[in-house]
């Protein structure tokens, strides 16, 4: 796939989006490394496989989204990064439920062995539970906010995109897939769901950290929604398209079960014009940052153009 | 086995807890089939199945100590169900995942069958994980209380008493039993976190709505641990000597996989005189609320003397 040259990421933008990226990856597994140490009993394993999960791998879209949106808006750099743990704890513990062999039997991810085979299942099960529990918890931490009115409005944003209403209701429509025949609107919606709550939730989590009231969120709530969408087609593009070796995970699996995506129902060129199109309305939501829109937007042009 | 004539349901205090417990049943079970409509589309079977372990089954112990707790402080009747509500949302979640086929394998509960029997196991799995998501939702609701500050002590609670420091860790602790011997003070350690965290956190939740502040929780709490433990070994004396038709699941797992249990280290007598002491002991902690503890003493002699 050859690049159009503002898609370069060796220019400035790509630069600005890389340093951004290799940062927030130290910052989330320093993050986790300090969140999860591994307990002197029987305890040991279960946290070991929630370290697995958590520690080294994986893009941290999520929390640099929230963090480059808290950034953005001033909010301090180590609020923002715990703010962060949160939301990807959420994220890695959907991806060890979902690797399970009741659910997608993935034995690779993020070219690592799944948790339930570099431990077990019961331990799988598990480590999910227990990082699902270790979001909430790190909301209500001091260094999150002192503000309870601000954790308790972190709380009920992250549960409500996690939960039926979000990333599980996805997920089950995701599943009834399997006999229901889905048109581009119910993809949308059931992706929307799926992943574009948990995005959207990232973005939203940096405004509440810097007390953006509600009704002044509409441009930021929007970039999110559409870089959502955008993200999945191009989860889709790559699944079609991909190098798995590259992508650290199994690929065309919903083609080889004759799932509905995006870019069966599109065609691959116009799902990729979608996305690109997508991104570009995406960023013009931030118009009224400028340049402190940057990453958000470096971020946005990535997640289309990403090879893994 | 014959009861005391202060342990009969029939006289007084048995007709208050009798009435307690049949009354939160009513109220805990209204309040699911408000918070679990279901949706007109494919996420149908995944609500169905959240019911189908939420709702009509189980003794609410967990609602009734939160509820009894925050009563005797004067809280709402109100606030107090949808907060038992959000402790029961996460009691049935793990109930789900400790019955999977990798973890316990059960078929039964409650009388009916499990959720991956009853559905399959990839509903079980998502099904725990949105009933986890929906208890922190429900800890943000105005109807708990408008108070963000309450909101989020609320949260940190629940979070921490069900992550890897306490439920989670606990069943972690219980499934390397198979591979370790246990001996009373760790077997003490691992059901004060199985199931002592939950307990416990349900006290303190009525506190916590009722702005009881830490300094002065400390009967509450001790009450809470001591009727923990005492639940703990009643369960295990159920296990060893229960009626597998009245307790409406499986019995005597841990005896046939040679599991370390209160009443395998200490003898069914012993074990059966220990929480009879702890009970009273818990009932002690809660002299200085008088007649208004009444329902909590009913409750903590009820723990011991069930047969289900």
């Amino acid at each position: 796939m050859t690049r159009a040259p503002e898609m370069d990421f060796e220019d400035t933008q790509g630069a600005r989006l890389k340093m951004a990226l290799a940062t927030i990856r130290t910052d989330i597994d320093a993050a986790f490394d300090e969140l999860l140490p591994v307990p002197d009993d029987t305890r040991a394993q279960l946290v070991e496989a929630m370290r697995h999960a958590a520690i080294g791998g994986g893009k941290r879209v999520r929390p640099l989204l929230l963090v480059a949106t808290a950034t953005m808006l001033n909010v301090s750099r180590e609020a923002a990064i715990l703010a962060g743990a949160a939301v990807e704890s959420i994220h890695v513990y959907s991806l060890i439920h979902d690797d399970l062999p009741c659910m997608d039997d993935d034995d690779m991810r993020r070219g690592r062995p799944t948790v339930h085979k570099a431990f077990d299942e019961a331990t799988a099960v598990l480590a999910g539970d227990a990082l699902h529990a270790l979001a909430f918890e790190i909301l209500t931490f001091e260094g999150v906010s002192a503000d309870p009115f601000v954790q308790a409005e972190l709380t009920r944003c992250l549960a409500l995109a996690s939960g039926m209403g979000g990333m599980a209701g996805g997920q089950a429509m995701d599943m009834a897939a399997d006999s229901a025949t889905y048109d581009l609107h119910t993809i949308t919606r059931l992706q929307q769901l799926k992943t574009g709550a948990l995005l959207t939730a990232s973005v939203e989590m940096g405004a509440i950290l810097a007390r953006v009231p509600p009704s002044s969120r509409v441009p930021l709530l929007s970039y999110a929604r559409d870089i959502g969408l955008a993200f999945q087609i191009a989860d889709d593009l790559l699944d079609h398209e991909g190098d798995e070796h590259k992508a650290g995970k199994a690929l065309r699996k919903d083609e080889d079960q004759g799932k509905q995506t995006f870019v069966s129902l599109m065609g691959a060129d116009a799902a990729r014009s979608q996305a690109k199109a997508l991104v570009e309305q995406a960023c013009g939501h931030l118009s009224q940052y400028g340049e402190d829109a940057g990453v958000l937007c470096d971020l946005a042009r990535y997640i289309v153009e990403r090879d893994r």
